[in-house]
């Protein structure tokens, strides 16, 4: 916190007297990304006993080695172009690293985020070029009795055209994360921007949810959460966009989508309101074997009714990657719909869990819609 | 994140098979914050030799107990109705608290925050009433050629006023900090609609710029920031902003104010472009004895001809707490000015260089302007 205020005074070219010899806590860099993509994380931790660090990107933690002024690290790569977040762990406890503010918020406490430049992750870049903006807004959830947020995305060009009206796509984060997630760290606004800049995905407004409804701390609360979710999209988050911003609200225009879950919520919030969606992706969820009869169950009118549903539903997109935990659950979600006849794209992809199957499954649904 | 996909597989009514005992990592509550407005936090660190916790409010770190079953904890308070910053320092290292997901984000890395309610925080909680936004744009700084965000709060009637011009408040953070915290932690917003909605202050657009307009980790940009930042706020923000929001744009309509760096920034920025800003603020925030010198060469212009000046700032309002590390610096300014025939308004408040007294510098502020 002194550091901390020494630097401000500092930095509004304030002088203030002598200050002690540099200490590396405040001096080092971290992370720091070669032109070769190799990545050298540091940490200054004199009275640590252990440090390693997980990058999104890897499958077990890195140990980083003290040197004597008391800063650890460890060089790890080439790691691929993209966005992933990591974190340190200091004797068994996670911390995010205090030399950068690129960061991941998360429901349950904040990781550090890096950038990779590279043309593969071309199409997630902050560049110049057209933008569109992301708000926030707070809002009283029926569902709940409590104050909730919402993130809008408007596309480039809404501001200038004062009188069109844009598809919407509702989209959902996954149980780690939170309603900013989907824009600040998978960059939704970013990849919408990049596609409707190229005239590869129509412009739409995108609102993104917080799926938390319930007390994350309430294991009670916590069963009723994809119900409730349901109840505070289409009775508060839907009736608050509709009147702040131009949206049409024809069903043919309006698609829910959600990662992990998210793609729970898509799916069970979804099939039951086929009259508001005509568009649905699941990204990375599926339907567990054990959990197969409950879902059979709950969605038996749609389920059993391919006919109908087929005409309902423009698209029904389902992505998994092959390293996913969740891949036979989604496998079988897929053999299920197949089995009743539901028309719907599956798509199978590489790798696991993580954020960098979900921006890419947004690249490749977006255009898809509307 | 083992876990944290077991969770995400539960929220998602997805059966999976029976889990091992339950661990406290992933069960405990922290913080807890009790009717009497004590604060117990715990934490799951069975490897950790020390643990403490330091929440802004504090002098002086907290050290944690440990407990059988690895989970550290301490009951401290009651605590004075606020939002505040806090971190555990494990092993020598900070880290945010991994059970909640509050937090402030920070330039050189995040930490947690927690909401004490009451009667004192109601101008800051979020409660049913009329709500303004909070946008985020990307832009390319012609001060520095990369890309930069910015956030902009509009007020409540924004949307539905779709002529009415407004005044504008650019708004600066302190070093610690980027263009999200004013709103996301500091309750910028939430303050603003307090106020506008009760009459108190005019409907006004608040741009919460980025401070860090150098290289932070490059000593010698940093030295230019306070110039790159005047650059980049009026050859690229300013533009910006007054192209997307419907700004009045009369420098009798136009406020400068910021905290610490921020505080710094209106200070040099602001006085030098008199004919862009009427009003200013400065929090936490003054010219060291060291540096006065300086300050009135680089003003001169304006300090020496009182007469001009006074007609041209409508509002020179300088606030710091007494036991502020920078409380000599700022009585030095509010004397220089005073000597000078600067007319202003100079406040001393108590307390230090905290988030708790820039929150009430806005409430008092916002009333006075335009």
């Amino acid at each position: 916190m002194f550091m901390r205020v020494l630097l401000c005074a500092a930095l509004a070219a304030v002088t203030l007297p002598a200050q002690p010899a540099a200490n590396p806590a405040n001096t080092l860099i971290s992370p720091e990304v070669g032109a070769d993509r190799k990545v050298t994380f540091r940490l200054y931790a004199p009275k640590a006993a252990e440090v390693s660090v997980r990058g999104e990107w890897m499958e077990a933690n890195l140990s980083l080695t003290k040197a004597e002024n008391g800063v650890w690290s460890a060089t790890t790569g080439p790691v691929e172009p993209g966005v992933y977040s990591y974190a340190f762990t200091v004797d068994g406890v996670s911390a995010p690293d205090p030399r950068q503010g690129f960061i991941k918020s998360g429901n349950r406490g904040p990781q550090s985020a890096i950038e990779i430049p590279g043309e593969a992750a071309d199409f997630m870049m902050i560049k110049d070029a057209p933008h569109g903006a992301v708000s926030e807004h707070w809002y009283l959830s029926k569902a709940v009795n409590r104050m909730r947020r919402v993130h809008v995305y408007t596309p480039p060009a809404y501001d200038a055209a004062k009188k069109t009206r844009y598809p919407v796509l509702y989209l959902l984060h996954g149980s780690g994360d939170t309603d900013r997630e989907w824009s600040d760290f998978g960059r939704a606004n970013i990849i919408l921007d990049t596609l409707i800049n190229s005239g590869k995905a129509k412009p739409m407004i995108v609102v993104m949810t917080d799926g938390h409804v319930a007390d994350i701390n309430d294991p009670a609360q916590r069963s009723k959460n994809t119900a409730l979710y349901g109840e505070d999209l289409t009775g508060s988050v839907m009736p608050l966009v509709e009147a702040r911003y131009r949206i049409d609200a024809r069903r043919e225009r309006r698609a829910l989508a959600g990662l992990s879950m998210g793609g729970g919520q898509t799916l069970n919030v979804g099939l039951k309101n086929l009259d508001k969606f005509s568009q649905l992706g699941v990204f990375s969820m599926g339907v567990a074997a054990a959990a197969q009869e409950t879902f059979l169950k709950d969605h038996a009118a749609v389920l059993d009714d391919a006919g109908a549903t087929n005409k309902k539903l423009k698209l029904f997109w389902i992505a998994c990657g092959d390293k996913d935990f969740l891949f036979a659950s989604a496998t079988n979600l897929h053999q299920l719909l197949e089995k009743k006849g539901i028309t719907h794209k599956w798509t199978v992809s590489s790798g696991g869990h993580t954020w960098i199957n979900w921006r890419l499954y947004l690249r490749d649904f977006a255009p898809l819609l509307f």
